[in-house]
């Protein structure tokens, strides 16, 4: 079981990326909308039952001053991934040093900003990491997108950068 | 009375020209190492029941993805200000993001990196807000550093360059 | 009272959520532009005599290289809060450089880029650091806060990402 | 088993962390240097076999223009942890955004710069998502941290920052 | 022979720039998509064979933590010519450090963010250090691109700003 | 007399505001397009030819690896005013370091990115510096900039922001 | 006559460069320090008087929120040249930014990060523009400057980089 | 026969770098200081003349707005590869961007920063594109490369870190 956690309802069309690759590896999830800073009591509550209730991950998303995942880390001993939102102001470099630049003791598996997708897939390869049918799940996924990469190289190859082009549209 | 709280005692060396230009002004403050990331619990405590303990301003320092002047606010109605420690690798940049981009509803009241004695400075003229005694010992301050000031300028002027190195050493 | 300034009148659609907030936190407040560069007398008098009028503490606004709330504080011993605004070309890091790293002596209590809103916050906790009333005022509002993003997470956590968006069309 | 991989042997200083906070939390490891460009083959072999040869885990610590994890990932469904090392030009920015931003579907978690000693910890933590002796180990590591940090606090708040410092010498 | 490879399709509209100027310039080219992440065997494979199969050049873009460039230079002695593509959250500054901050042994000859045209004209140039003729078409083309931009001097020099623009339009 | 000179005709729509001011003030300019890269044999001529063809300042726009500016100031002694031109990928930063960053001997005048108008602002002043009359004109200029911000702040102080935007549209 | 200001008598060490090529170039100047933040009054009053005085060019260098050169720039008609001084947390991007990207109206010659020498010839080239004679010490110093260089290369392509790196020891 | 290019000999203890790999792989190099400001009609002859006299690359390093690169290739036909040289405020960002970002037709083969020798790898590739001789030597020395760090690792996997850091002293 995966906790999906963002800071904000606005940062849910980025994170829907993580429960959707999550579901296409059938990985079972929960999600909802904590904020460190406006339910920090509730931020505390879920990260410390967290075990407890039989999460194995937990993926936070925030932007800006984005202490989510730093947070929920303090608070239990599973990995946490975090996801830097992007941010209208500095693109989400702020968010991607708030999460990724943790002191020591404290780490959060940082990943590209906005990268939520990826966030799925590493929580499924942090289960795979103990669980030898998840693992196979990530690697048949991983052979999907090698295959497709290829055919659409060879399409390229093949038909030119015009009709490829004029093909996409 | 003013709180000052750092992550760690490594930024000590930076975090007591707080404390000392707040000995200066005659404001009071009690000082300690609280780390939202190591003892989270603590802080948590700390921010709670600061109000109610008479403090009217905290100050909080800490570096890399620095939450603790954010995690301090997010559990206090009082003004936190936050100081951003400098790092040995992205030279405080991602304290100060950390810091200074809080999200909507929960300020910080952000100075310079390594500027704790501005922060020491700032929670005096927030307290002489309310205290017109405070706010006197921030004029005079202010007096003081415009005489060096001009003084210096004076004598450079004078003697110019060469000189003034000269006697500097 | 908060005095709120800008250096441009294109500030204002970003510098009004200062304004709004501090009318829904009851905080009396006056509004004007003012500009460092094209009109540095009228900024002088109006930090010189900001005291004397009543006012507690003063919100800049200013864009690019962003002097106005460290010239204002150079003349006012009242806290100045200041709102880097966001650039067309450097997005604020340029307004947020020139507000934040003031030199010793002289703060400026910054917020995030285009934080106006958190600005008007700020401005009534420093209020509330000397008025208890003002304070019990912010307490009510984070608790506003907290309620409306459980209640949101509670909504997300029950429906799933797919109707919680389509609901907030 | 985790695998510790760096770029080159100049990377060890700063990746032995990874491997002592490992001997310290009863994690067993190996480490080696492979280089993504001068030694691509070696690269290619190491991350295909790894599953194979029984790693769950494999940390990489790579600067500048830092591929290795990247590539690892490419050729394993195993979790790889990256650690951008500090560079001399440009302090690990560098490293840290060829390592984070990775495209969609082949994420690396990524650490803090030079955050060798975070990247073990994640790997305990990621073993302890499947294994619940691992996990308690982390529990303990984090009480330890927590109990040492606030003896510190305790020792600055009633011997004052002098006093503190002079001890610290 | 050039070959041109991007490590992904919806790299096409910005690499075909390449494709474009190198028919232009009289030089032939293949072109292809392969992923150094996603496809990465197939990466291994393009580099060893190219010089074998008569390339002289190979142009390579890619975004984010963009290996593609480094991965092929990894494996093949020819130069290897990168283009940064702009990404939505950093601009490109992310595929610009993973692509020109090669360690040192295997360069990577890196052009501009989105500068697939200027990849084309350095493949030209570098095959007419070995061949006369090439280098001649690129003295015409310099040529040209020299009288274009003069003719639009003149003209704007002649007929002013006003006219010039209205005329562009 | 003040050349005007761009590195391309599209960065025509900004550097127009250079000649537009001129214009307002009453400073005789001629423009034109030359590229230090695409045209270097032309701007070679124009520098070493301006100061007799009775030149006082040259004006220079260019973005990107921004030459054009530093290359006209090594081939004459008259002032450089440099424009960096915003970038699509990094926003005129690397337009800003390529005009601003020049080595001790040959300084460029840079003035902020797009800042064709103060650039002909500046041209003006420098006139100004050994003619009485241009100065003037400055001093003039600045009044009516003074005068306007003025109206503006008491407006706004007067009927308030929301009257205030109502008005502007 | 040229005035060179400084916000600080820490800033001497770099600002006295450029006193010293005025000296070289033969030009008058005075030098003082005023701060723009703790001696506003001063620095309007300067500015104010600068061109009543007999000043023909002000050279200001300031460093962090470095406002000084727009401060002296919003009170004068003159042309005033900013030096951005290097900082210890963020090497001066900070005070270039704070100087470079003034609003419309109000401009600010910029040179490099502590190009405090360039800006003392922007300053000669600055009078030169109205001064014939002044203008060709400018002429000679350019010479000087490029016998210089074309001397040291033709010995470096004499007797190597080995024998060259010897004798400069 | 390779150009290597500096423009100023404070570049020399980093260019020779391009020198001794070029003598290692056994390819005939001239070298020299021209600067682009300095002694830009030299740098001019130098271009112009180049393919004339022989030269099939040319390298050419410089720092800060470090246009030398840049207006080598605006003079000559041969492939330019750009040299960012490190700089003290800035870190050779602004080298970098000013190799860079060259815009369109006129392109600079940009290597890391400080990466000289990499810059003569990079010359020695592009003449064995059209010289089998000299890439047989490219191709031996990436194998000795990689045979290098194959023993390194070997080494440390064998007698771990801690003895392999004791044999490194």
């Amino acid at each position: 079981m995966v906790g999906i956690i963002m800071g904000s309802d606005s940062d849910l069309p980025v994170m829907k990326a993580a429960a959707m690759i999550l579901e296409e590896l059938g990985v079972q999830y929960e999600i909802t909308v904590i904020s460190a800073h406006r339910s920090p009591q509730k931020a505390m509550e879920y990260a410390t039952s967290a075990a407890k209730r039989g999460l194995k991950v937990i993926i936070a998303g925030a932007g800006g001053a984005a202490h989510l995942p730093g947070v929920l880390a303090a608070f239990t001993p599973l990995p946490v991934i975090g996801v830097p939102i992007k941010t209208p102001t500095l693109s989400g470099v702020d968010s991607l040093y708030s999460i990724v630049q943790m002191p020591s003791g404290i780490p959060v598996a940082t990943v590209s900003i906005d990268g939520a997708k990826n966030a799925g897939i590493l929580a499924a390869q942090i289960l795979g990491a103990g669980d030898p049918q998840v693992r196979e799940t990530v690697v048949s996924y991983k052979q999907r997108l090698s295959a497709e990469v290829n055919k659409k190289g060879e399409l390229l190859q093949e038909i030119g950068y015009q009709a490829y082009l004029e093909q996409k549209k």
